[in-house]
């Protein structure tokens, strides 16, 4: 079991794809997301995990992950999960010793673009580069849970 | 993936306990359970795992299984499940080529005692002992994620 610490941004401009390091695509759905946890299932480089995490909402939730065969995931993706599936690339960009992980969708949530940052402490301070925009990190809507649920392209635009 | 053919039955007299061959202890609980599948993590033996089941009610439906550590087991079951546990006894009784499995239910559950038989293809022919009651495959109350929301000594004895 670990912790997380996060704290989720949008973006500001593009400029951050200029300091990419890293990019891997995931596919990923929920098999539930409720009151006390959401169940995931993601597949990435022909590998896949089921992970669960506690849905406490804000900064702090606890985390497990299990690898499981692809097929079984396959399977499970296609028959047991909510639609729409969630479908991103993660960019990893480092900066000043931290690593932010940008997320790009596609599909349903085609045009969304959030960055987050995990800290070990509540209490660490992280640099904010100008191409980080506005805090989002308790606003349900960006989570991926929800985004298999009530995707971006369905959001209002009022 | 395996496909599960189950019937479930109530016991008619206490005839099968001089059956019993081996009996094994059951700790468990449910993270979800919905319209689609259902995910429990169980103890047994000091092993645990965890198990997705789709949902579909009657004879069929399809079932993953994965071990996961103790230690992660006890901590999703004290704080992520869906209380109360539930705790059982599973004893195997084998009668003319078949196993039946009968549970019999302590804590919240304690009284109740359902006997299963798992079949290789939903045309099998199987003997009823005489100490199988009436059948309950189709009851959604007996499904041990539904003793998890709603125990048995919760049950209106009209």
């Amino acid at each position: 079991m670990a912790i997380e610490i996060e704290h989720k941004f949008l973006l500001a401009n593009d400029d951050w794809r200029q300091w990419v390091s890293s990019s891997v695509t995931y596919k990923q759905g929920y098999l539930s997301s409720q009151a006390t946890s959401s169940i995931r299932v993601r597949i990435s480089n022909d590998k896949a995990w089921l992970n669960i995490k506690s849905a406490t909402i804000g900064t702090q939730r606890h985390e497990y992950e299990y690898e499981i065969p692809l097929a079984d995931a396959n399977e499970i993706l296609d028959t047991l999960c909510n639609k729409p599936l969630i479908e991103k690339t993660r960019h990893f960009v480092n900066n000043n010793g931290n690593t932010w992980e940008i997320d790009e969708f596609y599909g349903d949530n085609q045009g969304l673009i959030v960055a987050e940052i995990e800290l070990s402490a509540t209490a660490q301070v992280f640099e904010k580069p100008d191409w980080i925009g506005a805090e989002v990190t308790h606003d349900r809507r960006y989570y991926n849970n929800n985004l298999a649920v009530q995707p971006y392209s369905a959001w209002s635009t009022d």
